[in-house]
């Protein structure tokens, strides 16, 4: 792996891949199609696109069992807890509406209510992951979202993965469409005769899926655009080598514009973490992908101390983020900007992936800066809840309607007077 | 006002503005000169657009005393009083990092970390109000982000408003800018010698500000794009036509596209209300503004009942909702989408736009139905935190490997199975 200082950090920088011009044309000429013929367009795309010619949109029920009966069932025993881990985790991020009175009768508060319909995009072929399923649709339905809609592209026989149909079973969503690309997305965004309109789309896709998720943004809500995943491991002269090497490598294979940086202190560390990649690196059947990520997207960061690593750290604002030192709980409160923070040596980066609970939908391309992993308040909004009473109006009215005129808004003024002298209500 | 059937509600349906494509291609060239020559770039587009030759961008401490200067101390007093307002009620909104723990050693939490630097607009001219620096910067300061930057577009003479300085100043802002448009949204996303780079930009601003926040998003964060302002009162026959013809005129006088509506059960009502209108708005300042908005955009939709008139405050998702009926708070839980609830007969809607404390920044054109009023979550992001003892590893390590195998990724499950039989840490 290439060693660098912190002062090239920049090296490791990443934006959004934008897309095309010829492909933002065609993502507009799919939804603009959808939108005018609604599913005889999604049909027609998907087997012009992924060569299934179906008769119909939806999953059916001797589909999902079919589904279940390919599976081996410790494999869904262990889908089953991983789903009741995520559950419990998203569980703790549920908020309640709240008020708080004044003894003048004020009521102020903040009223939450669940989306009305959520949209989940899963990705098809090798990426239909069932860890997928669940880490997008839990959050929703702990949120309190009555309507959970799946699509998914489906295969040249017109199939879903029983992964992804055992997972969604499992996780409690049944209306499931196979289609994919900007024509689920238009579907789901606009509605059709099968498919009815979402308030949401979330989940990951091509670059088709997030030109489409960008289009439809302000008709709908979106959730952030996924670039290729990231983690960076932040270690001292007490960490395994071995492991530091086998977490890298984790992120390296899923996709050859991965990342994977590991920041130290110790340069003994470094040389011995950049060997040990190669020698796992020679065993992985994923090798090409992991490769070429580690070639062109990986490295080590050797620092003079670990104040420097952890700067380095938050300059990175990496997706995922292992803490791989003596006393890893120390360096908790210098993390800025991370989507989710792995701690300590048992703390495998794949142990958030599948199972520990956390969402594994995470800000990437440096966006820990400003955004989180995907959660509960992402499926729910707030509405502002104001009462003034007469008492609270009348000792309030007059400064009131003085701000509204020193803003020259004369009607906003008499609104507040014309109550003036009114009943009780 | 035209008297409508729920049937034709679409009537008040809105999309928000997307600009043209001449001002989409202003836009990015504006963003582009400002990326390469910075200051100089900005400083020239402010001499071109606002007709301000300046030669230095920050706002001095003289500007601020002299604002001062020019405001009565009664107005002070008024504006003060509201900002505290504003910070009690946004102070409930703030949440804690949380963690959880379990008897075999597992530490799960949630950590919340302020934005490092934000971004606030203030538009110019006669919409540059002091509410709106309140509204914008209060969530910010309360969430606990360090750097808070206002840029607003100066007069010819180089001035910004007193008014709006004097807000800064109560709410805690001094680093200001007076830089509007487009260049200022670049300067703030991609920084200049004089003005470093934000992770956030909030706050209204015209087709231009608009689109040039939706353009650097991405790079940094932007809040939601504001159309124009909107009411829905929701009536009965107990409701004074006054008052509610009142609240409908001090949002029709914001601008001619924001929109009034009147959803009632009440055919009696509905007439009075109609005419109500037309007798205020005949002594109104900004009667233009408000009658043209009125008749494109108003209007009172009569329902055969309360539960149908719900159904159709739903559909609308306004950005503002009266309840002025016989027990509003009976209602409150049939609401589903709307930015600002105001219950009962003394809570006219100005009361939240300057005083009350609740934001005025509010979801508009429906999105209610997804988004929600600007508050202190917009400016935090959170971050998951996974501790794994050595007992929790042992005990889950196999399960976990081989759910990664399941989707094929093995070295997800390696990176897992390398930690076996390793020390306790």
């Amino acid at each position: 792996m290439k060693i660098i200082t912190p002062d090239n950090l920049d090296a490791f920088k990443r934006t959004v891949d934008g897309g095309t011009e010829e492909q933002r044309a065609t993502v507009r000429t799919i939804l603009s199609d959808v939108k005018k013929q609604k599913d005889q367009a999604v049909l027609s795309y998907t087997k012009q696109l992924d060569g299934a010619d179906l008769s119909s949109l939806a999953v059916s029920e001797e589909e999902f069992q079919e589904a279940r009966s390919q599976l081996d069932s410790e494999d869904i025993a262990i889908l089953e807890e991983a789903c009741a881990n995520i559950r419990a985790f998203h569980l703790k991020q549920v908020r309640n509406s709240w008020f708080d009175t004044d003894e003048d009768g004020t009521i102020l508060g903040q009223k939450i209510t669940p989306l009305d319909a959520v949209g989940v995009y899963v990705p098809g072929g090798t990426a239909a992951y069932p860890s997928s399923v669940f880490m997008n649709v839990m959050p929703a339905i702990v949120a309190g979202v009555e309507r959970i809609v799946m699509v998914s592209p489906p295969s040249e026989e017109g199939t879903l993965p029983a992964g992804v149909l055992v997972a969604a079973e499992i996780a409690g969503v049944k209306e499931i469409y196979k289609a994919g690309g900007a024509q689920a997305v238009a579907a789901l965004a606009y509605g059709t005769e099968s498919i009815q309109p979402v308030d949401k789309i979330v989940g990951p896709g091509n670059v088709y899926v997030a030109l489409a998720k960008r289009e439809v943004f302000g008709d709908v809500d979106i959730d952030m655009i996924a670039g290729p995943s990231e983690i960076v491991v932040l270690a001292d002269d007490t960490a395994r080598a071995e492991d530091i090497a086998a977490d890298l490598l984790s992120q390296a294979e899923h996709d050859a514009r991965s990342s994977s940086v590991l920041v130290t202190s110790s340069k003994t560390l470094a040389d011995e973490v950049s060997l040990e990649v190669e020698r796992q690196l020679a065993t992985l059947p994923r090798k090409a992908i992991a490769e070429a990520s580690v070639k062109d997207y990986g490295g080590i960061v050797v620092c003079d101390n670990l104040a420097q690593a952890i700067d380095a750290v938050n300059r990175l604002g990496p997706e995922h983020l292992e803490i791989q030192t003596e006393d890893p709980f120390m360096l908790l409160g210098k993390i800025k900007h991370a989507g989710a923070i792995f701690l300590g040596r048992f703390s495998s980066e794949p142990i958030g992936d599948y199972f520990a609970g956390p969402n594994h939908v995470l800000p990437t391309s440096g966006t820990a800066r400003f955004s989180s992993p995907l959660n509960v308040d992402d499926f729910v909004k707030k509405s502002s809840v104001i009462y003034y009473s007469k008492t609270s109006y009348e000792k309030n009215a007059d400064k009131i309607a003085r701000f509204a005129r020193l803003e020259g808004l004369e009607a906003h003024a008499r609104a507040v007077e014309t109550r003036k002298g009114s009943d009780e209500s």
